[in-house]
C-alpha cells in the first residue's frame, strides 16, 4: 500500500533506489507458457539507455536485465516474473556536496517532509532510475499485446517548442529523438544543443498511439481506460498533464465539431481518441503527455539547506538535456501494462 | 473488479442506472464520531442538480439522499455508509425510439461491445446520472477535510471559448457558472443561451484549487497524488484531459523558468502545482480539466442503428448545454475523495 | 478499506446494521446477460430466516429483496448490482436497558475498544443480520456456478455434541436442522428443545461439500483455494475453527496415511478434500466449520457496564439456541462466493 | 493477482522457485526511520533452516539475506524494501527422474492442470523454499511488533500423536522441536527417529501465542482478524485446518460454557482466543494450525505419470520428517505481517 504497485491482473511491483545496489521489478498475473528471454527485455532496456540520443546522459548503465523466476526452460510459469538490474556507477560521492540542499524541481523537500528521511543520492527512490523496472515490465506487457495484434508507439511531438509537422511513423525508429518528423527532429537537437550549452534544460509532448487495440477494453466507472492511462502516464515522474484524443482542444469545440459520427464498419474521424465511455472502440488510442524540463540545470538557483537556511545552488554533472526521448520508452511501457491488464480483465466477460 | 469502486483506506462504490430504480454510493473507510446530516450530503447534491444556472437542465430532480447505515444518533461509526437517492421522472419511454441507434459520442457503442446487452434509457450506467454517488460521497469528504483546514473548490475557467480573467474566488459562488470572473461569466451565459438555440452543445474548461493541503500527502511511485487525482478526474465522463500546475505550459519552458526556487518558508512561485515527487509540498494544489461537450445534440448527425445501417438523428429532449457548471461539484468530490484517501495513508506514517 | 468487502473479481461489499433502515450489498463484477431474478435471490434468503426450524429465532423477518441496479429486463447487464432488504420489526427499545451493558460472548466490548463508539441495537454491524448481503450475493454465485456444474452443500455435521452418523445428501433438505442422518436431526431438535428451557445454547460443525468444481481454481501463494475459503468461511461471526479434506486429523498421521494414491482418471481417497498446493484437484472439496453456540443466553452472567463496573445481566428476548441452521446458507453462500471468483481468476488463465 | 502478494497496509510479495536462482520478498509499505540491518532478517532466516533439530533435512542451504532497496544508512526510508537470498545446491538432477512423475501429496497434479505448464524441480513455487520469503518479511513485522510491545510466539503442541501436556512458554527456545514441554519433546524427537528409519513422515499441531496485543485491532465484516489470520496460515502449504481460542472444541459447549465473563479490567477466562467479533479484545490471541505429514516418502506409493499410466514411485533423497519446527517461524511470521497490517489499519482510526 505504499504505492509502488500497479494493475490488477497484470500486476507489477517496482522497488529501488538510483543509488542502491539495484532495481527491478515483480510482475504478478503474466500467463503461463509464453516465451520469454532475457533479450526480450534488454530490448526495451536498451532503447531507455542514456547515450541513445546526443541529447542524452552520457552516464554508462549497463543494464543487464537477470531473470530470477517465473521463466523455466524459456517459458514463463504463470508464477512470479522476478526481473533484477544491478546498479553500476553508483557511488554517490558526486552527491555528498547535495546532501542538506533541497534541489528545486526536485522531490528532496517533500520526501523529507513525507518520511522524515531520504535517501539523497542521485534522488533516491525519486530518480527516473526507478522507471528501469516499468520498462522492463512493459517489454513483457507488450510481447503479449504483440500476440493479439496490439502495438503501442510512443513519439516525440514537440521539444524545446519545435513540434513535429509531419507525421510518418516509420521515421520515428529511425532518429535518436524518436520524431515521425525528420526534419523536425533536426532542429530538436539543434536546440538541445544550445540549450546545452546554457546549462538548461527542454520539455516537450509525447504522443502515444495504440494501434490494433479492440472495441470492449476498460471498466466503467472508475477503472474507465483513459483513467487508468492517466494515472499510469501522470506516475511518471517528469509528466504534468494527459489528454486523450483532441483532448484540451474539446474545451473550444461545439458538440457537433467534437462527436465522432458513425458509419457502417466505424468512425468517420477520431476525436474521442479511440474511447468512448471509458471502453475502448476498436479506434486508434492516441493519448499525449506534457513532459516538464529536467529540473537538474547548472545555472544558478535560489534554494534552501533541509534547514530552511537560504542557499544558492548549481547543479553539476553529466545530466540530460530533456526527458525526451528516454522517458518515450517508459510512456510505451505503462501504456502497455494498463491494455495488458484491461485485456485480462475484458477476458473474464467474453466467456459464455 | 467491475471498476466501480474507488480509493483504498477511504473507499466508495457506487451503484445505478439513470433509468433504473435508485442510485447509490457505499462508504467504507468514514472514521468513526463524525457528525454526518442528510442534510450534509444534500447540500452537496443540490450543487450539480439541474436548474441551477440557466444553461442546465429543465429535468425535475428531487434527488434527495437517504442514510440508510453507518450513522448511528448522528454521528459515524466507523461501519460502511450507505447512501441512496431514489430515480424519480424515469419513465423512459421518451428513449424507446433511440433504443436501437448509437448516439454518436455517447457509449452506446463501446457498451454494447463490451457487454453484448445494455441499458439503453438515458445512457443507462454510463450517465452522468452515476456521479450523484460520487457527489454524495464527496460531501462526507469535503467535511473530513475542512475539519483538517482543507479545502477544495472547482471553477469554471473556460466555457465555449471564453476565459476567466480575473480571478475572484469569493465570486464563484455568486454566479450560476462558477465563475470567479464575473463578467466572463456574462458572456459565457450568453454563448450558452445562443448555442443552445443553435441545438448545440459548448466544452470548457474547470480548474479545481486545493487550499490547506499540508506537506507529505500522496505515495510514491504509481500513487502519486497527482496521477491518482489524474485517474479520479479523468474517470468523470465528460473529461478529456488533465493537468497539474503549469500542466501543459511546461512542454514550452526551460527548466529554469519551470522549477520553483525555494525561499525559507517555501516557494518563489507554484508551477509545480503544489505536488513535487507525486507528493504534497504543502503549496496550493492546482489542477485543470477540459470538458468535452455534451454529446446530446439535437443537430443531425450521421450514425448508424445496433445493426450496422447507417442512420441520421437528432437528439430531442431537454438536455444541457454544457457538463459545465454541473461538472464542477463532481470534479470537487473526486479531488476531496484522493486527498481524503491520502490523508489516510499519511496518518499511519505520522505514527512513531 | 474498511473491511466490508470480500473477493476480487466477484467482488461484493455489504452494510447494514441489525436496526438500522435496511441492509444490502453490491456485487461488482457480476457477468453480463445472467438471468437474475428477485426470485433467484428471496429462495436463498427465505432459507436462513428464522422459524425455518424449531431451533430458531421467533423474530419475523419478512426479508424481501429489492434489486436496484444492474439487472436490465431480467439479465444482469455487467454494471453494479445493488440488493436492499428493508429491516422491519427494528424499534430496538428492547435493547435501551442493555445500552450501556458489555454482554459477554458478543462483539460490544470490541467495537466500543477499537470505534470509540457503537450502535447497540441488537448488535449493530456485528449483528448476524449482516448476512444477508452475503446470502443475496451468493445466491447469485450459486448460479453461476450451477451454470458450470458446480454445486455447494452446506449440512448439519453435528449439533449439541449429536453427529450425524449417515451421510445422506438427499436427506439434507428434508428436516429443519439440514442434517444428513434423520435420526439424529431428531435427537438435535430434542436436544436443542431442552436447552432451550434452561435458558442456554448450543454450537456445532458444518460441513461444507463442493461437488463438479474442475481442476485449476486457486491461485497460489497466497490465495491459495482454501485460503480464501478459510478466510470467508472465519469471516462468518460464530465460526471458531476451518479445517479441509482430513483437518486436524492429519495431526496425527502418517504421510502413507494421508497421501491420496493417484490413479488413472482420480485419486484412491480423498483425505486432501479436493485441494492440493492450494488448487481444487477435480476431487470433491470439503470444509468444516466450528460453530459456537450464540452468545445470547438468558442464564445470569457476569460482565461489566461500559464504565467498568461490574454487574450481571440475563440476556432475554427470542433468540435462536444455534446458529445452525440458519448459518449453513451462510457457509454456502461464501463458498460459493470464493468459488465464483476464482473460475474468473481461472478464465483469464484459460486463453491462449 | 496471481496470489503472491498479502496484506493491504502492510503489503508482501514474494517471488522464486525451489530450485529457480532466487528466492525473495518486497516489501511494501515498512514505516520510515526504521532500524533495520540484514542480521535482523538473517536471525529468523536460521530459525527456519533445516538442521536445526535432529528431525530436520541435512539439505545445507545458506541462506543469506541481501538487503537490495529500502534501507538507507540502516534506517528504512519508507520505500519498498526487496530482500533477496539465492538458491544454492540447486543442480536439481536429482528430480529429473521425478519429471515426469505426479507425486501423491504434492501440487504437481493441480500445477499441471492449473497452467499447462510446471518447473517440476523440488516442486518448483509450490515448494516450501518459498517461505523464506514470508520469513523474511515476519522479522521486520515481528521487529515493529515488539516496539509496540507485542510479541509472537509459535510452538509444537503435538507432534506425531505425543503431545505436549506442560506449558512452559521459557522451555520452547531451548530445545529442536520447539514444545513448552521438554519430555514430550524428547518423546517426539524418538517418534521422529522411529519414523524416518521407516521411511515415513509425521503431523502435528502448532499453536501461536500473541502476548501484548491491544484491543481493537481487526476490520469487521470480511477483513476480521481471525479472517486474516485463518487465510495467512492456511495459505501457509502444509497446513489443513486453523482455529482460534477454543477452536472446534466450541462445537460441543453450551453458551454459558463458551462466554467469557467479564470482570473490571478483563476476561475470566479466555475461550474467545483474544478476539470478539472480528477485533481484538486486548486477551492473549491464540490460534493452532494443523500440519500435514511432509507427502515426500520413501515408502512405495501408487501414482500415474503425467500422462496417466500408473507408476509406483518411492521418493528418495533427504526430507524431513515433519514440516515442524521448520514451519513454526513461518506462523509467527504470518501472524506477525497480519498484526502488523491490522496495527497500521487501526492507526488510521486513532486519529482526532
Amino acid at each position: 500500500m505504499g504505492g509502488n504497485s500497479f494493475g490488477t491482473l497484470f500486476r507489477i511491483t517496482t522497488w529501488g533506489e538510483s543509488h542502491g545496489r539495484a532495481v527491478g521489478v515483480i510482475i504478478d498475473g503474466c500467463p503461463p507458457r509464453l516465451d520469454i528471454t532475457a533479450d526480450d527485455v534488454q530490448r526495451e532496456l536498451d532503447r531507455r539507455k542514456p547515450g541513445q540520443g546526443k541529447g542524452t546522459s552520457p552516464r554508462k548503465e549497463k543494464d543487464r536485465v537477470e531473470i530470477l523466476s517465473g521463466v523455466f526452460e524459456g517459458k514463463t510459469t504463470g508464477t512470479p516474473i522476478s526481473l533484477l538490474i544491478w546498479n553500476e556507477d553508483v557511488e554517490g560521492t558526486a552527491y555528498e556536496e547535495l546532501k542538506d540542499i533541497v534541489r528545486p524541481g526536485h522531490a528532496d523537500f517533500t520526501y523529507q517532509a513525507k518520511y522524515g528521511i531520504r535517501d539523497h543520492r542521485g534522488g533516491g527512490r525519486a530518480s527516473a532510475r526507478e522507471t528501469v523496472g516499468r520498462v522492463a515490465a512493459g517489454a513483457i506487457a507488450k510481447k503479449i499485446l504483440k500476440a493479439e495484434g496490439i502495438e503501442v508507439l510512443a513519439y516525440t511531438l514537440e521539444l524545446g517548442g519545435i513540434r513535429a509537422e509531419k507525421m510518418d511513423y516509420t521515421a520515428v525508429g529511425k532518429n535518436a529523438l524518436l520524431c515521425p518528423d525528420p526534419d523536425a527532429a533536426v532542429k530538436m537537437e539543434e536546440k538541445i544543443e544550445k540549450t546545452r550549452l546554457r546549462g538548461d534544460t527542454l520539455g516537450g509532448i509525447v504522443e502515444i498511439l495504440v494501434r490494433g487495440c479492440p472495441a470492449g477494453l476498460g471498466e466503467p466507472v472508475f477503472d474507465k481506460l483513459e483513467a487508468d492511462l492517466a494515472k499510469g502516464l501522470m506516475s511518471i515522474g517528469a509528466v504534468r498533464g494527459v489528454e486523450v484524443g483532441a483532448g484540451f482542444r474539446v474545451a473550444g469545440m461545439l458538440g457537433s465539431e467534437c462527436n465522432d459520427p458513425m458509419k457502417p464498419g466505424g468512425f468517420e474521424k477520431n476525436d474521442a481518441g479511440g474511447i468512448l465511455g471509458g471502453i475502448s472502440s476498436g479506434a486508434k488510442i492516441l493519448l499525449r503527455v506534457a513532459v516538464k524540463p529536467i529540473p537538474s540545470i547548472s545555472l544558478e538557483q535560489l534554494t534552501v539547506y533541509s534547514s530552511g537556511r537560504p542557499v544558492s545552488v548549481k547543479i553539476q554533472g553529466r545530466h540530460d538535456v530533456s526527458a525526451i526521448p528516454r522517458i518515450n520508452p517508459v510512456c510505451e511501457a505503462m501504456v502497455a501494462i494498463v491494455l495488458t491488464d484491461h485485456w485480462f480483465r475484458q477476458e473474464v466477460l467474453k466467456r459464455g
